[in-house]
């Protein structure tokens, strides 16, 4: 089975640009919706990306980039969810504004872009909608509980849907990613080689799990560096 | 350790209504939030509870009920989380306004109402705070996304909590309620005894996790009837 | 419901005496077996209870034990499996021996103590049987191969059983001790109150499942002291 | 990196089969050890395999093999254990010698392997151990206690020892077959495509892990077919 036409949303330098770089050599149409779409030129340049600005909140913002990929005939058979949102304390030091918006960015956003990628896919009954999740969404760390609430109920959105959509062709995936991303910032300490996860790797597995066969399909991957506790 | 004051969010005539005649029973004060609490009469005439008009996923009913509680010389040290709201259906067609409302009443305003109930316990270093969970916070069942997030997030929740509270004198407990409840409208077949859950019965299990002392704490507990699938 | 006869195999001083004190004040008769059972002689004296020389691992010790107690009218209605076994060290430095014993004595002995055990208990349709787990029988650590692997199994026998027999009016449960029991030589540091599990405290909460009407039982319990890291 | 030579044991005609080709066809040497290998001599023309009989249960058939393998200059950097026996039943009617045999196939022998395995990989820090599961070892079936006890065993030893060799260089690796596997005696109805798995299906995923630098890593991975309840 080949794809066509990839959507990654919430996409920024780590593991969207990653994703856009292996879906493009694939010779997939890629697009990207970010908040702040202009930081991708680069990337779209690259990779010959369409790009928009879209809140993975709003449902309006959603739908408006599914609409123009429909119109451009780029209606997307691959989509990732990649966006999520953190503020982290004690318990009674949160902002209840910052715990909806880690909720909201983390799981209700995640919602909408699947919900639009779905009723585009279930007519062909094909397509993949692969969820970026963390070891928060399995493990609920202390002083974190909002991204804890946003990454558990990304989780429970992914196997809702697996449960419901695999058998009507659609493959639903949930990416556990724990431990931190390498990236321009964030370099692993030279005594500490590959402690840190590449973007690139991470997106080679995003790939293995588009190319499954439908008899054989994993719902949950987790992935983490060699030295990570766990 | 004995506990004084109890305050149960989210009450109904099921389980709120057992959980606040195990309390008063234990010669606890009791107190009910709701978003309707005049249906509430009847049960406060029994326990002596006051009732609270409350919609949890609103910081300022949230607060407010706190408020009184605390003027009253009520301020409890056991809060109950009972509220949730489910919608269900297909994946594309469920309501993002419904989604959105599954998400709060089911684990936001269960932050609010922790956030409220732990600001009064920490000072103390004791204090109980459990959650009313369902095995969807655990499996994330086809064609019931909406539940699935609001109650994975609401383990999530209680999880983080438990992790960051235990070792400062507060218990935070889930209790995963798998199966139905018995209710007036609700009774089991007279071929299925006990197929339902008793409200008194799962009353008993949160009283047992409040007799709990500290050396030998749950922080999670399942209950199902004796013919429940699991 | 009410009990008569409680058997825990793989007693020793600590939970094992705890659960037999509290069987015998709820009036139940208590049998213990034990591999070595004369150090039990005080113990039996404190609660009347019969012991018997058991190896947990061997079929026929295990069925002697039972047939005694059938011929002295106290088939058990509850069973407690309290044995385990563990080695510890680098993978490549374990006794394949000493591995085989974890397993059987962990798990092995708990499948041959259970199957008697539900053999009586099937016809009459009721009995209880519970065992002892291990926080390393739901998270494999380190250097921890061979525990983990019998507790691993011994949960995986409790789960199967609670799925088949449940439904028969059997109810099996897993308790899962995560942390250090209290004990004579194990006790906490003066400024660590609290921090090891006190055995009565665990025994209360097997009474508690013991308790449970058959409409509301759980089929695993976590114990951990409020300090614990988990 | 790569990996120059793959021991398989557990070798049937199935998912052995489609490793062993897998793996030959990267350009590794390939040795299969079974009970009967004198069914695998068309799989050995094939793919070049070297052909052991091994019982994985006993220590001194598990050393010969690597002992050959090591003479030939063979020793392996990849071990795949894809042995298991089950037997079914309600828990009164198992005859505990199956059930014996069920824990040593299934996982005794697995330790056995393993512990062979990665006392040649660590002097390099490197090298590869996957473990074939199945969902009964991740869940406790009724009526199967003996496979669940096996499976969770296998489990427990490779989450423990991903823990520990993780971070000593080696690639420890558990994989969930969920559903029945294709076969030239088990195919799918012509009704239900792709309802089972499909050997080269999971070989490719092994593969997958195989290639995984060491900064993302999986040790776990759940493969089943798009229509599976689960």
């Amino acid at each position: 089975m080949t794809f066509r036409s990839a959507l990654i949303v919430g996409a920024g330098h780590g593991l969207s640009a990653a994703l856009a770089r292996a879906f493009a050599k694939e010779g997939m149409a890629v697009a990207l919706a970010a908040r702040a779409p202009d930081k991708l030129a680069r990337l779209a340049q690259d990779t010959g990306a369409r790009t928009f600005e879209c809140d993975a909140t709003q449902r309006y913002d959603v739908d408006a980039v599914f609409a123009k990929l429909d119109e451009a005939g780029a209606t997307p058979d691959v989509v990732v969810y990649n966006a999520s949102y953190r503020t982290r304390g004690p318990l009674i030091d949160l902002d209840p504004v910052e715990v909806e918006k880690a909720i909201a960015v983390s799981a209700f956003g995640a919602f909408l872009v699947a919900q639009a990628a779905v009723r585009r896919m279930l007519p062909n009954r094909r397509g993949a909608v692969f969820f970026t999740g963390a070891s928060a969404g399995v493990k609920g760390y202390a002083q974190s509980a909002p991204f804890a609430m946003g990454k558990f109920a990304l989780r429970g959105l992914a196997q809702s849907m697996a449960r419901e959509l695999s058998p009507q062709g659609i493959h639903v995936a949930h990416v556990v990613v724990d431990g931190g991303i390498r990236s321009a910032r964030r370099q692993e300490a030279p005594d500490k080689p590959d402690s840190l996860l590449d973007p690139d790797a991470i997106a080679q597995s995003y790939l293995h799990l588009l190319h499954q066969p439908r008899n054989a399909w994993s719902w949950e991957l987790e992935l983490r560096p060699w030295v990570e506790n766990f």
